[in-house]
């Protein structure tokens, strides 16, 4: 029988991109966004509503995806999940595409146990073709064909509707790695 | 029901990449690669031994990608298949990473009605949940879960595994638009 596979999401799942977002927020306004602002919300939603637009632009500005920190124990997991499973990384980039040179390096520093032909960069996540998707958000497992596993994040965690893991720790227990 | 789903190859399906690969091949060694040279031949296979390694660096140069010709009668067809079926461009972008921005920049300028959420740059197509995929490679149809549809190229006039189409008038007739 081949092996299951799972598709892994990059930004709050193995890629700490609110580090970034806090990190340049703090720079440019003086104020420091703590887990407790954010608890339970979107980026947008915890910050002064005339800073919205100046945050969105993150995203699109070089260096906003590079040397973004790893999360925690997402290395060692994955590299134990990738004796038992196909893994694939699937990050929605189309909407950022000056991310895309910045991610796949980032991808070739920190996880170059997954090969390059395992890198999908998508819009809209119901095109992988996957048993199992581990992302922070729900809305990607809307159409998806496989099973969705919630990877908690601040803004996602009053939602009930699907499987969640807390940490890569419980990600191994789940795969049983 | 919802519509059923189509994904489509860019080079050597909608995107004339052979077109660049004699140009270039052209300038640099004044040898013109016609159609007849090329005939169920990959390009590797018809330029001289010494060359190989010249003609492979092409797809890793700035501008390789860029400006490249529109496929006879794919916008068109495009443009009809999308009211009646949902499209993904599913492009194999991650051997070649400095082609990212040239081919999203391509499909912004020449299929602006496939909106970005549905570009997808992959490694290998099994990744892809879609009821057919059209390209030009057999060995992407391998671990396709649709069916594969071979777009007719100088390189695979001998498969004869999968249905064939030898134009977009073909692909439309196929599909009943």
């Amino acid at each position: 029988m081949s092996k299951e596979r799972i598709a892994i999401d990059m930004d709050e799942v193995i890629a700490d991109a609110v580090h970034r977002f806090t990190e340049w927020y703090h720079r440019d306004f003086n104020v420091l966004l703590t887990p407790e602002h954010l608890h339970g919300k979107h980026l947008l939603q915890a910050v002064a509503p005339e800073n919205q637009q100046h945050l969105r632009k993150y995203l699109h500005t070089v260096g906003f995806f590079q040397d973004l920190p790893v999360m925690a124990d997402s290395q060692d997991v994955l590299r134990r999940l990738a004796e038992r499973y196909e893994l694939f990384i699937a990050t929605a980039a189309m909407g950022f595409p000056l991310s895309f040179s910045e991610k796949f390096d980032w991808l070739r520093q920190h996880f170059d146990f997954i090969p390059t032909s395992h890198v999908v960069f998508c819009g809209e996540k119901s095109i992988i073709n996957a048993d199992y998707l581990i992302d922070d958000n729900a809305y990607n497992f809307k159409d998806f064909r496989g099973e969705g596993i919630l990877f908690t994040s601040h803004h996602n965690v009053h939602e009930t509707r699907y499987r969640r893991v807390n940490s890569w720790q419980e990600v191994a227990a789940l795969f049983g790695v």
